[in-house]
Order: structure tokens, then sequence, then C-alpha cells
């Protein structure tokens, strides 16, 4: 397995909607990560010229994250009135909104590629593709990596033939990948996934939620991790794609929270205006609110409205550091030799 | 430190309305643990009656937990339509609901009690005492600690004076001991929160929510924890006080939630028909919610009647096993001490 081969277990977490970069992937490849691409709102081309950048960087190993497909089209009798709401808003400050549109991602195009060019690793976030998906990719030569949140997920993904599955806690920033976005789906911290997961299942596991310290390395490690996937930690490296605006939200001590407010699924980002403004009235309807609020996204960041972007963020963002994220691995491995060790002189035999 | 002198990093959560025994308390510090009374729900005599049984038991240090007061009364108008639901639900079922009140829980008796006749550490929960009783407990010979939830709280009970504080995740089960309960205080994952917290504090940290296995005591004490704060994973211990319904539901694979459907106060317990039914309109009143259901749970607990029930349980709680305490206590340190080696493996020098 591609795990076993690292110098560093730590996995770059795909980062999509815009952190996500070649240069990134490749510098955590190169720290002895494995890094990943984001395919998430690209579409396959552009996917393909990313991951043709990457490997211009590289020769090490990276994976790629794809968006399985979700169901719809959501009736849109579920999502008008937020939409109105919305409009309502928008209208109020000259911003614009986009239309409700359903679709997959470009998600056959993607499996297309990846299957005729294939990389180390493929996940998949959102639920987990038909076993013959999964056959397919393998049989090109890619490990297959499904994301959960959930033992029963965990469960369906092993069913499926996942090689290995990245558990991610309600800790994480940016979207949940639970199969479904259901109002009662449970939300577990990580911790308490892994071990659940880890008492059903003996596929290889990877811990992604929080970690943003050798110590929370460490930690994940010791509760039967093959390695942590790490987002917010590496959000302010210079190799990353992360807005100004979003990065200095990212240095403050700024709350988390999850919200269906700007995509029309569940996802933890930075509390700020409209968050606090509109995530109680928030349909389940993803992807269609996504591009209802994607113009408005997309303005924000341009100018530096902090108040209008999905700030997506882990709970422990503001101890990320603005360094290479070379420095970020090494200072990782650091730390977390030494609380291992901490932890082994408090368990003694 | 009494967390120096254990033979394991392993404090017994206290357990309040039911589980907790002397029994469970003395058998903890038996292993090598740190056992722990609760001191909730009782009144300072039957406290005291209970610290003299676990001294009869043990000659080992344990700890007495104490809630601390709650602001209030609260306005009747809060709660007065949640109790008329209650008291429909009542009288459809033949049930027999309490009446609201305030009360701090016998909290000065307590703390006269404990300074009186002190006991290796004083806990507190739903608070922070003013720095005068925990100087008082201190001058007894105390060790006192403060349960938090937010990096804020800890920064509270930091200046306050704390020796240590017990960092509690939200896969904690049983009533969050926020300082203050509010629709939008945050819940932070135990490990992401371990990491918030120690990275602005020096002060011993005892990590709390979800720890059921050696490997999450492990992870914990690689996250900077000096032990792990147990509880669901002692409440089928035969020395654990757990009404025999509670342990059936502990042992299914059942989802928790939080609620603060039997109490006004938020906690985590075993989804069933009462959580369900009243999760979603229950305001924020504790005790008073507490006093109305008392009843309503008693009669349940006798009846065997889980749906009524107020389940308390961590995100772990499946995990859970029908064991003597020291064999709980033993095993997390066997499986906690291979945990740390095979983390040790995946961090190369």
């Amino acid at each position: 397995m591609v795990l076993d081969e690292l110098r560093a277990p730590v996995v770059l977490a795909p980062l999509g909607g815009g952190p996500s970069t070649p240069e990134l992937a490749a510098a955590v490849c190169e720290a002895g990560g494995l890094g990943f691409l984001a395919s998430g709102y690209l579409s396959a081309a552009a996917a393909g010229e990313r991951i043709a950048a990457t490997r211009g960087l590289t020769d090490r190993p990276f994976g790629v994250n794809v968006f399985a497909p979700v169901p719809g089209p959501t009736d849109p009798a579920v999502y008008a009135g937020y939409v109105d709401r919305l409009a309502q808003w928008a209208r109020a400050r000259g911003a614009q909104l986009g239309e409700p549109r359903h679709g997959d991602d470009d998600f056959e195009a993607k499996v297309e590629l990846l299957a005729r060019d294939p990389v180390a690793v493929v996940s998949f976030t959102f639920g987990c593709p038909p076993p013959e998906v999964l056959e397919r990719l393998r049989a090109a030569g890619s490990e297959v990596w499904v994301t959960v949140t959930s033992p029963r997920e965990a469960g369906r993904a092993a069913a499926a033939g996942a090689d290995a599955l990245v558990v991610q806690g309600g800790e994480a920033g940016g979207h949940r990948a639970s199969f479904e976005d259901r109002e009662d789906v449970p939300v577990h911290g990580l911790l308490a996934l892994l071990q659940l997961v880890a008492a059903r299942l003996s596929l290889p596991l990877v811990a992604s939620g929080g970690v943003a310290t050798g110590g929370a390395l460490a930690a994940v490690l010791a509760a039967g991790a093959r390695a942590a996937q790490i987002g917010s930690a590496f959000m302010l490296c210079p190799e990353a794609g992360t807005s100004p605006a979003h990065r200095a939200a990212l240095a403050t001590d700024g709350e988390t929270a999850l919200t269906r407010a700007f995509s029309g699924r569940l996802a933890r980002g930075i509390r700020n205006a409209f968050l606090d403004e509109h995530s109680e009235r928030a349909p389940v309807a993803y992807p269609e609110i996504h591009y209802v609020t994607a113009p408005v996204r997309r303005a924000a960041r341009e100018s530096g409205d902090a108040s209008a972007i999905n700030l997506w963020a882990g709970e422990t963002h503001q101890l990320a550091r603005e360094v290479p994220a070379a420095e970020v691995v090494g200072e990782l491995m650091r730390e977390a030799r030494a609380a291992s060790a901490a932890a082994a002189e408090r368990l003694p035999g």
C-alpha cells in the first residue's frame, strides 16, 4: 500500500474549491507525505491538467479526490423558500445569485480520465461508487479509498471493496463526506469514530478532522489509524491557493460551526454573517444551493469580504502556521515523535 | 499531584444519577486508577456517607465531583410550554410529572463537608466556583479540578486557580459540563479541544469523552493529556449502579444524541422515544426540567421501560464490556501500551 511507503504518515486533505494546488500536493509528497488534489468543482479536463502539473513537480505518488454522485435533482419545493430568502438578502446588497441546478460534477468523465491515466490513490467523498467503478480504478493500478463518517458507512465501503477508509470526524473543515446528508445523521468525534470503525473492520484507516499538531497525529496513530489526513494546517502554506480573506480568518480564533447555508450540504466553516444569518433556514439541497451562492462567494472572495465567503475550516484552524508545507510536515513529525515517547512513559508496563 | 502517583492514567468519570457507587470508585482505585464519586443529585449528608463507604473499601486517593451552582431560577415563561407538552405526554401514559424548581444541589453544604473532611481531588462540573472556594478546598489538602468544554472555559478555570482541567469533548455521555448552557455554545471534538487547550495553557489535562479502548487512552496521552476520564466503559461493570434497562441499552449499537429533553441542560444519551419526541422543543432550563421529569425517569427505570429513561452514554458506549472494573483498567493498559508502541513505529526518526 502507498501508506506503507510514506516517510511521514501525513495525507494532505483534498481542499477543493480553492486551496488545492499542484504545488501544495507536490510539496507534501516531497516532504514524505501523500499529496492530494481535489477534482471537485473542476471539469475532468481541468482535473487532468492539475494531475499533469503535479507530475511535473514530483515523481512521488499522490492522490486525487472525486465527489461521488449525489442523489437528485432535489425537489425545488425543498429549496424555493431558501432561494427567495437569499434573493432578498442579495437584493439588499446588490449581489448576484446563480441558478439552482443539479449535476454529478463530471463524475463519469473523471473516472474515465483516472482509469486511462491512473494516479496512486483515488479517494471518494459523498458516497461510495458501485463496486465496478472501484474495480476499474484498481485494475488501472490505483488504490481506492472511501471517506466515511459513521460505522455504517464504513461497512458499506468495505463491502464495496475499498482498499482503505478515510475516517472523517465532526471536527473536519469543509463538507461532511456523509453518504447521505440528512438532519438526523449523527456527527461523531474523530477519536470515537476511529474506535467504532476499528472495532468492526480491519481495513487501513486514515484519520481526518481537526488534526493540526504532532500530538494529534501521534494520537490518531495510537487510536489505530495508519495516517492522518490534514487540511486546515496546510491552508496558510504559501503553496496553497487559499484566498487572502480566508487566510486572514483562519489565523483568528473564530469559532466554527456546521452549516448548509452556502451549499445545501453540511459543512464546517468559520462563523461569519452569512453563516449566522442563513444556517437555520438552509435546506438539504446539494449541489443546487452551491450553484445559487457561487457568484456571491466568488464576488466576496474577490473583494476580500469575509462576511459572505464559505470560510471552510476545521475546529483547530487557529493552530495553522504560515510556513511552507515541508515545514508543516517536518514539525508535525518532530512533535509526533516527542508526543508518542511522552505517552509511552505514562503507560508503565 | 495525584496524577503522578497513579499506576494507570485512568480516571473514573463521576457517573452521577445512578451508576456511581463506592464499590466502583474503590475498584478503579485498587486497579491503579483514580476512582471518583458523584455527589450530584445527592444531599451533602448522602455524599458524606458514600465518601465514608469508599474509604472503607480502599486506602487509595479518590475524587468527588460537585456540581457548581447554575444561574437561575429560570423564568417560567421559558419552560412553561415544554412542561405543558410533557404534561400531555404524561397524561396519555398515566405517568406522573414533578414540579419545576431551582436549586444549587446543596452546594454550600458539600463544600463545607469537603473542607472539613477532604478527599484527594474535588472536581467541578457546570462551572468554576469563585477562587475562594477553590482556595478553601486546596487549603484543606485537596487538588481542585474543573471540567471545561472550550478553550475559553479553560482560561477561566486556570485564572480561578484550578490545579488541573478535565477537558470534555462532545463525545462524552451525560451532561455537557459547559459553564453556560446556550444554544450557540460550540461542541468540540475531544482531540480538537485538547489541542486548542494545550496550545494556550500548561495546566495538567484529563481527557474526557468517548475513550473506551486502550488505543484511545494512548491517543489522548499522545495529544498531551495526563490521563483519560472514562465513564461508559465502566457502566456495565458489576460494581456500577447502572439500572438493568440502561445496561441493556448500552450493550446495543444505539445511536446517541445531544438533548435537553430530560433535564433542560444539554446531555448525550442513547436515542429513545422520549428523546426523539421531545428534544426539539426542550428549553434551556436546568435544573427545573430535571425535577419535572424525575418521577417519569424513576418509574421507567423501575419498570425497565427504556423508552423514557435518560440513557446517558458516550459515543462509544457499545464498546463497554460486562467485566469487573479491575479488568477494564487492566485491559485498557495492555491495549494502550501496544497501541503506543505501534504508533511509535509509524513515526520513524
